[in-house]
């Protein structure tokens, strides 16, 4: 990560996604659509959205039945007792709640509003909601197997999500998934320029990498979902996503 | 914000800041000397630790005296005493503690471990730490006046420090101080691809830039503590930093 410039580009020509396309197909298409061509060691940075829609994690909100649980959670918070349901069904366990707020650990251990379902951007969105992808990571593999394969380079993927945070108004670009990047650069043993070991020792460069993307990705009818960074050196790493998971033990925030 | 390309470049020839430098005469000669010319709507990144020593805000921990509080603290969390007490007197409230940590909101309303108070990357750091800027969107907003007449445009300036997140393993930049960015871009009354309202309705978007330099800035002796960001279109917002702020009272995580 000694890079001395970096360029984002926001990547033209992705269609509206449906069930079932070939996701990798549409983002290389879109790329060279772009005039665009990666190089060794640059990343995909690709919406959460587009991954969810090509794997059909689209939900009818009439098929969901809400339990006894639900309904009684529902009523405490203000909220839709089938929204509620279904954040349940997504998840792990409850972290915080507050009026129309339920904030979940979901079943992959990201802490998020609503288990990351989105009700926008979305046709038919009165009716119907959309899920995270069931495993980020694996997505982000397939990604990347389909880009190398066809680029004939190493390259980094990042699946990103706009959250919010606590403590800070909002949202932000994280790493719900990942291929190939270096998720969580350590930098323990690293010496400052006094030579003094450096006490903060990692660095979530997934999440900055979502955060740098993000800037380009706009929002609703300008949306750009897919952004393509170079200058950086990844595309190799083992690591994914779930580095970047506080384990519960070592978080002071949940209750 | 609807660029479609983002370029990042690292600022080469920043020398070792010393208290009272005129830090803006050095930016601007870091920015020259490395071929760069920014143009309207351009952001400079700046890390806060060079603000902070130019602004002479370096303790000698020799000369803390440990409160009764600070004491009784320090013995609970096994931490430095003198260090307790420094947090302490930069703080407003302590947020969390665990072994050896001690998360405040500082002065200013940043939820921080520390309040921000670093001891690396600082000469003599047995014996000396560095306090945040007192007021880093004044510091920012003074950077800004400097550049903007230099250069003859209109810049966006982003103070940034590298923070810890509950939930989340790995440090990310965040935006302590700005001038001239929309620090917080209202995306309420927007709509989504299929024209129904977007619920979800502001972008951090100082945050965001605050990470995307980090990128480049690097850690230890390889540090390159400004960022030049190309592609945005800031320089004339009268949002500061403080906008991210999340106010208490709509917070679910602080105890």
């Amino acid at each position: 990560m000694s890079s001395k410039r970096l360029e984002a580009f926001a990547v033209d020509g992705i269609p509206l996604v449906q069930p079932g396309d070939d996701l990798g197909a549409l983002i290389i298409a879109a790329i060279e659509h772009s005039h665009l061509t990666p190089v060794q060691g640059d990343v995909v940075v690709v919406a959460q959205k587009i991954v969810s829609k090509a794997e059909n994690r689209i939900v009818k909100m009439s098929s969901i039945k809400p339990s006894e649980r639900a309904l009684k959670i529902a009523a405490e918070i203000n909220k839709d007792p089938a929204m509620v349901e279904l954040v349940l069904s997504e998840s792990k366990a409850i972290i915080a709640t507050g009026n129309n707020v339920l904030i979940v650990e979901d079943k992959r251990g990201f802490i998020l509003a609503n288990a990351g379902i989105d009700r926008s951007n979305i046709e038919d969105s009165e009716n119907r909601a959309l899920l995270l992808p069931e495993d980020a990571n694996a997505s982000a593999a397939k990604l990347q197997q389909a880009l190398n394969t066809h680029f004939g380079v190493q390259l980094g993927i990042v699946i990103t999500d706009s959250v919010g945070r606590p403590f800070r108004l909002g949202t932000i670009g994280i790493a719900i998934g990942s291929a190939g990047v270096e998720a969580l650069q350590n930098l323990r043993g690293n010496r400052d320029m006094f030579d003094r070991e450096l006490m903060v020792a990692e660095h979530a460069v997934a999440d900055a990498i979502a955060a740098t993307a993000e800037l380009l990705m706009g929002e609703g009818d300008e949306a750009l979902p897919v952004v393509l960074l170079t200058g950086l050196n990844q595309g190799t790493s083992t690591q994914t996503a779930a580095e970047i998971l506080r384990p519960e033990h070592e978080d002071l925030f949940r209750k």
